[in-house]
This record gives structure tokens, C-alpha cells and sequence, in this order.
């Protein structure tokens, strides 16, 4: 069997058995191996790999109802069910790499990603059926574990198109226009090393040992292209994305996600959420922008706020979510009347005092432990897709009066584009570099 | 309705309202309450609270087997099939703490703990029951989610008994001779914030959530008494205890706990588990002693070592799990021929190898982010029940020469007196202080 060429594309690749979507690059196969002594053994290893997807060691992936098509118009892990899971990671291209590195990155990244949300192994060969002289391909902690409805997407940073280095890509003139840092908000304590990112691989899926097994294993291939800059895990979604979904509870005990815009909603998701064709620059078509804002959440301060008051911030009532005008859950809020405060988080959130601007949230309660005085390291991993980045900064804007902020640190930020799906033989992004 | 008294012992409180297992304890009230301004309402809400579990107002605990009866002759949470998350904390008494603020503790930690595992709110009036001008009692954000198969097992340290401030329970003289830090063991690298504290508490189920929820909550209760010292999350349970749970993978993509000690073999668990009536000190039987140690794996490292190394290193192959010298996952290995290395870890951790020396392992893999250099931080948060600490300090030392230990350190390490189960209308260790 042929080995893939390194940095081939395997749209053009003519090596019958580099199926699509292909295998890992040569780069990503000195990853592997590299370190250990048995770099050279990386060739040998390169046979074991070109089975492709088909031929694959499936590991146990016996719920296909578990399993989401990576490939696709839209990127899984948009619109898909919020899983349960969340690690996502931020990562910086290395120094000196070259947009061929990028390229079979992406190209490799898309390969793995593509097995692995079918419950296989990142190779053919995976974690135990390459040459016992080579490191395994596959790091093995999810052999045997249903693909767990494993979604894996990609964004791109403002510092992948320019950053100090100049465009070291040859892709400057092709940043959309609104992937820039996010401004400034009131309020914001920002940790680089929680903040920004070249690259982000947000793995959601319903088992953490999943959704770990994804980030680590992209992260290994990724080797001598690319570095983790940080991760964060998350559980408890904070948000639904189908009707089906009972809303969820953030920390502050209070259900969250309520308006969000749901996966059947087409037109609100085409409003909103995707980047349309007849938006700049082409290339993003059927894509979006994600936002991820690490908040702090006070715990302790919090959780000693009287009841009503806790209501009276958020807008809603604390066991129901039913805005503080009447009604249930779902009944539309009144903010004309007195009963939610005009700075509740409802009111300065809620698309009707928005002109309507809306966002697909998507996140996460996090607990990093605790610090060294007792109090819980927790809050809330925020996600959201918009189909600009002018969405989330008029709300962020609007929320600089949030009787909440009271509560909560922005700690960490960052913002990326995140291409269309790729279609089967391609890899997410290529129309960057068409 | 009357107020429980302060201290007052369910067992022997004549206030009828005040059910079995009790409510909580005025104490517990003002620390649910205090630094809201409203510490002079908790008397208010303390009617609310009096009315026990039966009137409590239910999560959806709508699956029955998922919830695990807190009360019995052994705490739950030790043979209970290991559920798929945890968060295990460490804390220390309050300076000027005195023995009424311990029993109290106490009970007020098993009234909330035999509530949350029925699926319920910490208090009759939970979250949102209770008046609108006081600070809820429950946090909330478990509301409207399942029992979730929570268990909270509750541990004795060394220093609770005696430390440098003496006796400051009248319990010194009660301490068990084996209750003491762990000696120093070859490669430790102890952090002393996750390592060591006066009491523990470990909190399983099926839903991260549940169990954030948990240790949350139970801190919050015991403000002014105790305070939290160090908290660990984890996921992807690294053993199991019924032969129904297929044998999980630690992060180095083995399987473990192969040999582990199973809930349904009575046998074992009292030789090697359960401290029995003959063992010293009496209060202590049915009880055990629990050990946790966080072992950071350098997962880098590791994934650049070659497939026959990994397996020579563990003893067993990769892909089954089973023994070197052949056969599958449960064959017994055979250490008299040379498949087997002496110092790989299969061969020095066996009971065969270790005059039948048997532990419940109990552990769960953890990931914290990652660290400056972009890699994972990483491991196993191992957990042990043993009938005598000598049997987690004897096989220790036997690891000292285990060929793993270049890829592992141990950075934290706790040991406890873990009491028998509470029955109704008593509360967890009440032995100790008959």
C-alpha cells in the first residue's frame, strides 16, 4: 500500500487507497512517533494507515443513534443537541510553520475528526493494531466506548489570517472583517492563558472520557504544527438546542437558555446564525463565528442573595423561570410593566429590547476546583454562534448594566470563525485555500 | 413548628417535627444564611425546614434505580456500582471550632446527604421554598434532575482527632492506631492543596451536575465549622465493582481494575474492606479506611513510548487487557516464566504477589486543562477502601520499583476513617461519640 503524500489534499490525492478523507498526513504521523526514538518507524506505520474509515478498528459503536456525520453543509456541533460534555481547546500555530503545515493540519485534524464521531480510532491502525516498535496512532482510553455522539468543530482566530509575524499563511486578505478581538466590556478580568487561540476544537459529546480522548488525540497530531495554548472542560449544558431539551440550570440555580434559537428554527438559524452567501468574504458561506467567554460565577456571594432579590436580578423566578410579568417558562416577558427590573438580565438580554438581535448559546457549567480560600472555581463556559460578531458585542454592550455583573468575572475570551462542513474528501477550511 | 435545637442530637430530640434524620441544626441554618444581612430570618426559615424528608419538595427522582438509600450498615458509595463522576472534597474544621460544632456538622451533613441521594433538595424548603426574603437553603441547580445514582461517603482524618491545637473534640483517645499521613513514599511530590484535611467527603453519580451540587451544597452547610480545603473532579470511573461493568480504560489506554474487589463477593470485602467487630477501635466496625492519592500522568511522555514498551511497562497488552503470559482479561497471570517483567505493574501490584494483599480500588481519571507548556494535566484521582491502611502502605512500596513510575507523580494524598453507614434518626459516626 502507498503511503499518503505529506501535505497532499485529498480532494486531488490519486493514491486509490489515501480514501476519503484521507489519511493522516506525514507530518501528522511524525507526530505521533516523534520523541520516542522510532521516528523512522513513522513510514512503516503510514502502511497501516491508508485503509481509511471503512476499513477502520471500530471501536464500540454500537448506538448509531449516538453518532453525528462529521461531514455535512454546517459544521456538527452547531445545531446538534447539546451533548453533555464539553473539552475545548485553543491552540497557537508554532513559530516558523508554513501554510503547508497549516494546511495538512487541517487536513489531518478533519481525518481524525471524522473517524473519531463514528466511534472509531484517529487511524486505521489506531491504538493497538500498528507495529509494537512505533507509539500507537491512537491514545486508547476510548477503545470500547460508543462514539458517544462525539462532535468535533473548528474556528479560526483573527492571528491565523495576521499577527506580529505578518500573514504567515498567505490568508491576510481573506479575514473576515469582524474576526478581531472582541472589544473591551465593562467588567472583564481577562486571563490570556483562558483567552484567544489561532485555532479552537470544541469537542462536545455525551461521555467526558469522549470528548477528552478527542482533544488530547487532535492535540498529538497536531505536534510540531500547532500547541495547546488551553482547555477547559465543561458539563450541565446551559443550553438546548431542540425543543426536546428541557432547559438547563446554570450554577446560580437558575434555568438558562430559554430563547435560544432552537435547530429546526431555519429561518431564525438563517438570520442569525449562519454566515449566508451574499456576506463577506465568500469563503465563510454556511459558516458562523463562535464566542467563547470563560464567567466566573461569585458562588459563595451568590448563594447568601435573598430569594426575591436572586428573581428580581435575573428577571424570572428561581424554580419555574417564568418571567417576573407572569405566566410559565416559555410565556413572552412584559417590559412595560414594573415587575422585571430594566436591569434584570432578562431585560437587558431578551431580543425584544435587542431590535431583535439573536444568538445560538451553547454552553457550559464549569468547576475547576477551588481556590486556597475555600470558595468553588466555578461558572459558566459561555459559547455562542452568531453570524456576526456585531450580534454578541451589542448584546455584551447592552448587559454593561446587568444587576448580575455583580456576580460574575468575564475571565476569559476569544473569538473565531468556523468554516462550512467539509464535504467527504475534503477537510474543514479548503475553501480558505481554494 | 418548633426549631430543631442547636447540637441537638436526632436521636434523642423529643421534637416531634423534627424527623428522623433530623433537620438541619441552627448552626447549619445561619450558614446558609449569613452575609445575606439576613441572618435573623434563618430562624423563619428553620420552620420551613422541620418537616424531614417525607414533605420535602422532590427533584424528578422519576428513576427509581438510580437512587441509592443513604442510610446502612455500610455508608454507600464504597460497593455501590461506581457511577460515572465524581467530586471528592477535603476540609478542615474552623479554628475555635468545638465538639458541638462537629456533632452538629455531622448531622447536618446527613440530613442534607440523605436527602440529595432520594433526589431531593437539602431542606424541606430547598431552593425555592422557603420565605423570599431569606437566602434559599439549596443552591438550585439541581432542580428538576434525577437522583442520578448519587452516593456521599463521608471520611475521619488523622487530624480531626488530634493536631497541634490537641484535642479539640475529646476524640484523641478514639483515634484508630493506623490513622495517620501516609509515610513518604518513593517519587511523592505532594501538593499539600490536595492533599491531607480533617474530614472528606465523596460525592458519585451519574450527572457531573448531581454531584457538583452535592459538594456545593454540603460546604455551604458547613460554614463556620468546617471549610474547604481542596476539591477534585473526576470522570470515566478507572474501576468497577459489580461484574456487570465492563472493566473501564485509565488515561494510559489500559484498562485497570481487572482484579478489582467486587460488591457482590461478601467474602472478600470482609477480609479486606469492612473493619470488623474484632478490629480496634470498636466504633470503627463496618466501617473502612479510605486513601486518595492524585497520580499526575505525563501523557505526553507516555504516548511517545512504543506499543510493546506500554505493554511490558503494565504487564498485560493494550487491546484485551490480558496477562503477557497469555490468555484473556480474567486469566490469572503466570509470573514464574519470562513473559511477565518483575517489575512491570501487573506483577507488583497482584495479590499473588503480595502475600493476597486486596484493596477496593475505586479511582477516576481527571483532567485539569493544561499547563504553560500545553500539556494536559492529567491523571488518576486514585481512591482505595482497605480494611487497615497497612494494605495501601504495602503494596505501595512494592510500586517503588514499578517500571511505570517514570511516567506518573504522585501529587496528593489523603488517608480517613471511613464509619459505618448512619441508621435512621443517627447520623454519620455517631459510634464516635456515644
Amino acid at each position: 500500500m502507498n503511503e499518503p503524500e505529506a501535505g497532499a489534499s485529498p480532494e486531488t490525492s490519486s493514491t486509490g487507497d489515501v480514501s476519503a478523507p484521507g489519511g493522516l498526513s506525514r507530518r501528522g504521523l511524525l507526530g505521533l512517533a516523534i520523541g520516542g526514538g522510532v521516528a523512522g518507524l513513522a513510514v512503516g506505520a503510514g502502511a497501516g494507515l491508508a485503509g481509511g474509515v471503512a476499513l477502520g478498528r471500530a471501536r464500540a459503536a454500537e448506538d448509531a443513534h449516538s453518532a453525528y456525520e462529521f461531514f455535512g453543509a454546517h459544521q456538527a456541533g452547531i445545531t446538534t443537541p447539546v451533548q453533555d460534555h464539553l473539552h475545548f481547546a485553543s491552540f497557537d500555530m508554532m513559530p516558523r510553520s508554513d501554510r503547508d503545515d497549516l494546511i495538512s493540519l487541517l487536513q489531518d485534524w478533519s481525518y481524525a475528526a471524522s473517524r473519531m464521531s463514528q466511534g472509531l480510532e484517529v487511524s486505521a491502525s489506531g491504538a493497538v493494531g500498528g507495529p509494537a516498535e512505533a507509539p500507537p496512532d491512537d491514545t486508547g482510553e476510548a477503545l470500547g466506548l460508543p462514539a458517544a455522539g462525539l462532535t468535533i468543530t473548528f474556528g479560526f482566530g483573527p492571528g491565523l489570517f495576521e499577527n506580529e509575524d505578518g500573514d504567515r499563511y498567505g490568508i491576510a486578505a481573506q479575514r473576515p472583517a469582524g474576526l478581531e478581538r472582541l472589544p473591551a466590556f465593562l467588567g472583564d478580568d481577562l486571563d490570556p492563558q483562558a483567552s484567544h487561540g489561532d485555532l479552537c476544537i470544541q469537542a462536545c459529546a455525551d461521555d467526558p472520557q469522549v470528548a477528552v480522548h478527542a482533544i488530547r488525540n487532535l492535540s498529538r497530531i497536531a505536534f510540531g504544527r500547532a500547541r495547546l495554548r488551553w482547555s477547559q472542560l465543561g458539563f450541565g449544558k446551559t443550553s438546548r438546542t431542540t425543543a426536546a431539551q428541557a432547559t438547563p440550570r446554570n450554577l446560580f440555580g437558575f434555568k438558562d437558555g430559554t430563547a435560544n434559537i432552537l435547530a429546526d428554527d431555519t429561518e431564525a438559524l438563517a438570520d442569525h446564525v449562519w454566515v449566508s452567501e451574499q456576506d463577506e468574504p465568500a469563503w465563510l458561506a454556511g459558516g458562523s463565528y463562535l464566542v467563547a467567554r470563560k464567567i466566573a460565577m461569585l458562588i459563595e456571594t451568590w448563594d447568601r442573595v435573598r430569594l426575591s432579590e436572586q428573581d428580581a436580578i435575573i428577571g424570572r423566578d428561581k424554580g419555574e423561570g417564568a418571567p417576573l410579568s407572569g405566566g410559565d417558562e416559555f410565556t413572552a416577558p412584559d417590559f412595560h410593566g414594573k415587575a422585571i427590573d430594566a436591569n434584570s438580565h432578562v431585560s437587558l438580554a431578551h431580543p425584544e429590547q435587542n431590535d431583535g438581535v439573536r444568538i445560538l448559546r451553547r454552553g457550559y457549567n464549569y468547576v475547576d476546583g477551588n481556590n486556597e480560600l475555600g470558595r468553588l472555581d466555578a461558572g459558566l463556559f459561555f459559547l455562542s454562534y452568531q453570524r456576526d460578531p456585531a450580534q454578541f458585542i451589542s448584546l455584551q454592550r447592552r448587559l454593561s448594566t446587568d444587576l448580575m455583573n455583580e456576580y460574575i468575572r468575564h475571565v476569559g475570551s476569544g473569538i473565531w470563525a468556523v468554516p462550512r462542513g467539509a464535504t467527504p474528501g475534503s477537510y474543514v477550511g479548503a475553501q480558505l485555500f481554494a
